[in-house]
């Protein structure tokens, strides 16, 4: 298998740090997103989403979409599971991390896109939706804060992929200077434990 | 099992189907949406997302998210299963589920809810932000159309969740004036074989 990646980009580096918690090692391409490399061929006849990360399969077949990735990685690579253990579970954890994905990242990316005009080339920015975007990922944080102060982990009591995008979500979200406040204690404990993860320094 | 859900809503039809598909009963209560049930208590204290479909599970718990209860309740129903046999069927069918999430259904709702001024009571729209999510919605059709050329159904040869969703996303769309046009001639025909299913026709 071959990850497709991109260096200080936050959804790739949900797979990258998925691979350092299983302990996998995979080949690593990195493309230059700011020229563009996604967006035209061959990558994106792979992948016409223009997105990464993307896993080739070593059927030659492709899968994109990083929660994609991280559960086929998961189920590969076996015990301990990130993504859940039984439908109960799997369910859970695929629910935080979309609520995180839709409420948090997509929003914050939302936000830098809009309001920095930094793929201004691809696409075109509405600064006014821009500040909507952020003020929704803001108020996404108290969701955050609600669950961590009765759990560990973002989905429950233990650590799962939602984790790893949450993590992810958050460090990008510093770019259009969103993070947690004084009002949100559980997530920076919880934030705390997570930077003591070795998975937290893979480089991306 | 309980199934919160909400009348002509896009995402509870997801489930709606899906329920139709599997030839599952359940008791499914309706929120009025229009008057901001979805946001108080009780509802919002089970779901913090504020969103239809909500599933309450026997033990009390709840689940959130249409692809997440749909996969919840295909692997819990059994056979035929519509998100997927194995590993790599369950990620192809995913990863076409939230192609067509994000690519078009996303796109269509924000089209939607910022050039209309539908739920301006709850958001700040920025209508020129719904003409480029508008754009947006309109451009992904090229990649289903290319999808749809070379496979029967949204995820490949075989009906899944990938073809409820976005016969779901399709006909909300109708709303903003975004549908299949003369060069999406095997959408067109896949849209027919989607409506002569059953499942097609149940209510929401």
């Amino acid at each position: 298998m071959k990850l497709y990646s991109a260096r200080r980009a936050p959804s790739p580096r949900r797979t990258l740090m998925l691979l350092a918690e299983k302990d996998l090692q995979l080949d690593i391409i990195y493309l230059d997103l700011a020229d563009g490399e996604n967006l035209r061929p061959p990558f994106i006849q792979h992948n016409p989403m223009a997105k990464v990360p993307l896993l080739q399969l070593d059927d030659g077949s492709y899968l994109s979409e990083a929660a994609v990735i991280n559960r086929y990685l998961d189920e590969y690579s076996g015990s301990p599971l990130l993504t859940g253990v039984d439908a109960a579970s799997r369910a859970r954890i695929d629910m935080w991390d979309r609520r995180v994905e839709f409420g948090f990242m997509l929003p914050v990316a939302h936000c830098f896109q809009h309001t920095s005009g930094y793929f201004a080339d691809r696409m075109t920015p509405v600064p006014a939706y821009g500040e909507v975007a952020g003020q929704q990922a803001r108020d996404f944080l108290a969701i955050l804060q609600q669950q961590l102060q009765h759990h560990e982990y973002v989905a429950g009591d233990a650590f799962s992929v939602a984790d790893i995008t949450a993590v992810c979500a958050l460090d990008f979200a510093r770019v259009v200077k969103i993070k947690a406040g004084e009002e949100h204690p559980a997530i920076h404990a919880w934030y705390q434990r997570m930077q003591q993860r070795p998975s937290y320094s893979v480089e991306y």
